[in-house]
């Protein structure tokens, strides 16, 4: 399964637009994006388990609950809604009611999300005036889904986008993504944003549970600095226009919608993961020999995670001793003697320890591989058949620099 | 209660040695320490949560678990004997046995510590050369015990070391103490040595309780970059001559000795948490008001271990935003429109949110009280009645630079 260049329109029946609307500073990029579909959408969602949940996270939240149909999303950058009281509750629900407005369906279709600096309130009426500017904008051409795309960008370096074709009992089925990673704009905190778009027909139920479950193992297991922010928010609309029969328990047709879901969302994820800031070099660990799938998630994170592994990373320094003492500190049961650990790369491979004992090798070697932009940490714990994978980035001077910057 | 010059020599009746032994490279400075006392001690000790366990921890848990008293400490720097197989056990129990042999004391009487560079067996022909040396040199003099304190550095820039006097029940009781920091030399990790001596009369079950009370709040709550060594080891030893009437349960002595060793061990915590690495600051963050000490134990970490918070810092920015989202992530419950943030130094104080919303405040005086090398970042979550406190440095580039560099 594959996945290809495409966006948030790639699916029939979805529209998007990006603008500028001046929330950002001028130069910066365009800073708000509506995504809409033409027939009535299933919706599922995560949101950040942060305590402190951003305005607009608590607004789609409770529409959600709801569980009426969707039919658009309206997202800014350059300014969060977060620490922003009463009235920042209050603008989140005008920036759907101004969608609403101007495609003509419910103010409780449309979902919400922001990113950028907090605590600051939004300036709703130039927000206001670019939301009616994208929904009258709204194409199903590509190039309105990398708008989109554009516009819920902060600090990234690049866009993300993707869409992945499956066919499910006969109908071509299309979903197509875009995401945000954590760029940070001064004073503001990292925040993680995808947004989904698919023509399949499929029950809320089994929506949720492929979402659920593809998160899992897909946003969940990104870290660039293990702070997760007040906005994170992961959205699937599904409006059902490829006219597959509907999917509503499990059974293959889940099973290929939830592995085309999550090909698209590891996809994001990872490139996310690349564009940490200050990142040069994309890092995946992948553990196996688990005894279950759970503790080697935390593993395969807790490594990924590592200040330490990210710096030798960076300095290309195959330090298998940070990687055994990271996954010493996971709090998961393994037998260190069993540990076997390489570093991949598309210049070779270095195996570096066996059954818990370092093995020699050469440094030079080893520095060529982990010279290369994409890093690949094996670690066979040899306990087990469980496995999981993990994605980050180097810790860099650049990192330092970004968010130790004075804010003036 | 003050904690005054003064070290693992400062309490009647412990000599304390620090030679070079080649095990570090020439110029790196001393590499071997021996403290003993003359009489028998009680002895407590806590090791590293880290499933990966260097042999003398393996060693030392031994020791201490027959309950025997304990005549010396040997510690190492330079090496961590870690991840050394068998060959590093036997190597941990020759350590012992040599400091065993020239002070005519039984090797199950001698703990054994660790620290350097993993996974390369001990020079163990210069190692027992160097512990028979430190054995002939053991004085009591304070310089005596300044050389100990020198012998467990590795990168750490200065030793950390300190003593605190009380009375009880009429006695003059004296707790010296010396500690090593995350410092790392390629390829290894940051490990915590704590070494304290008292010449308390004190039960075992006593000391040991006073100990576990101690770490909680003084050693477990420094983080420099989260990752916990294969070798972390605190070890108190109390050698009863003093001559107070020895403690055996709880009281107005066993209090008073508490709050003597506590103010010892947060002493030479903040040493080791200014020391961090690449650090040009010590952060403390003092949560209050929390529903309980554990939460406010977790949430005073996580404010510590943000490498958000730890790069505002480096930049003298004083981003709240940062500071309420390592809160938020903490996975602590806490109502976020009660917070109150301030930053505080000693070129004043900035408070930046109250009742959970940002407050306005000048930028300059903000800079300038971030601009001091000890910040203390304040919160008050107006819950409860429970605090606790956390101790770290700022993330810089010169930690970027000392983990990244390439090994060679």
């Amino acid at each position: 399964m594959q996945v290809t260049a495409g966006g948030v329109t790639s699916p029939r029946g979805f529209r998007a637009a990006g603008v500028y609307a001046g929330i950002k500073a001028a130069g910066r990029g365009l800073d708000v994006a509506v995504v809409a579909s033409e027939a009535p959408c299933t919706a599922a969602a995560m949101f950040t388990r942060n305590l402190v949940k951003a305005a607009p996270v608590l607004w789609s939240q409770r529409l959600l609950a709801l569980g009426k149909p969707v039919r658009a999303v309206v997202a800014n950058s350059g300014n969060a809604n977060a620490c922003t009281g009463q009235r920042g509750l209050e603008d989140a629900v005008h920036m759907g009611e101004a969608v609403a407005e101007a495609l003509g369906v419910g103010a409780d279709e449309v979902l919400v999300a922001s990113t950028g600096v907090i605590g600051v309130p939004l300036p709703m009426e130039r927000l206001t005036r670019g939301i009616a500017d994208a929904c009258q904008q709204l194409s199903v051409s590509p190039e309105a889904g990398a708008a989109a795309a554009e516009a819920i960008r902060t600090t990234d370096t690049f866009a993300k986008t993707g869409a992945v074709t499956v066919e499910l009992d006969g109908c071509r089925v299309t979903l197509g993504g875009m995401a945000k990673g954590s760029g940070m704009i001064h004073p503001n905190m990292a925040t993680m944003l995808a947004f989904i778009t698919t023509d399949a027909a499929i029950s809320r139920e089994c929506l949720e549970a492929a979402l659920r479950e593809s998160v899992i193992d897909s946003y969940n297991q990104i870290t660039v600095d293990g702070d997760t922010s007040t906005n994170d928010t992961v959205v699937v609309l599904a409006n059902g226009l490829a006219g597959n029969p509907q999917i509503c328990g499990r059974g293959p047709a889940y099973e290929r919608f939830k592995e085309a879901l999550h090909e698209l969302n590891v996809h994001l994820a990872k490139q996310i993961a690349r564009d940490g800031e200050g990142a040069t070099k994309l890092l995946e660990v992948s553990v196996r020999g688990a005894r279950d799938t759970e503790g080697a998630r935390r593993l395969a994170r807790a490594v990924v995670a590592s200040n330490l592994v990210k710096a030798a990373m960076f300095g290309a320094d195959a330090n298998w001793g940070r990687v055994l003492a990271a996954l010493g500190n996971a709090g998961v049961a393994f037998q260190p003697e069993h540990v076997r650990i390489q570093f991949v790369s598309a210049a070779g491979r270095v195996h570096v320890m066996e059954d818990g004992e370092p093995l020699p090798f050469d440094e030079d070697v080893a520095r060529r591989v982990l010279s290369e932009p994409e890093i690949l940490v094996h670690v066979d714990l040899g306990d087990g058949a469980a496995e999981a994978r993990a994605w980050g980035c180097d810790l860099t001077y650049e990192y330092v620099r970004i968010n130790g910057e004075y804010r003036s």
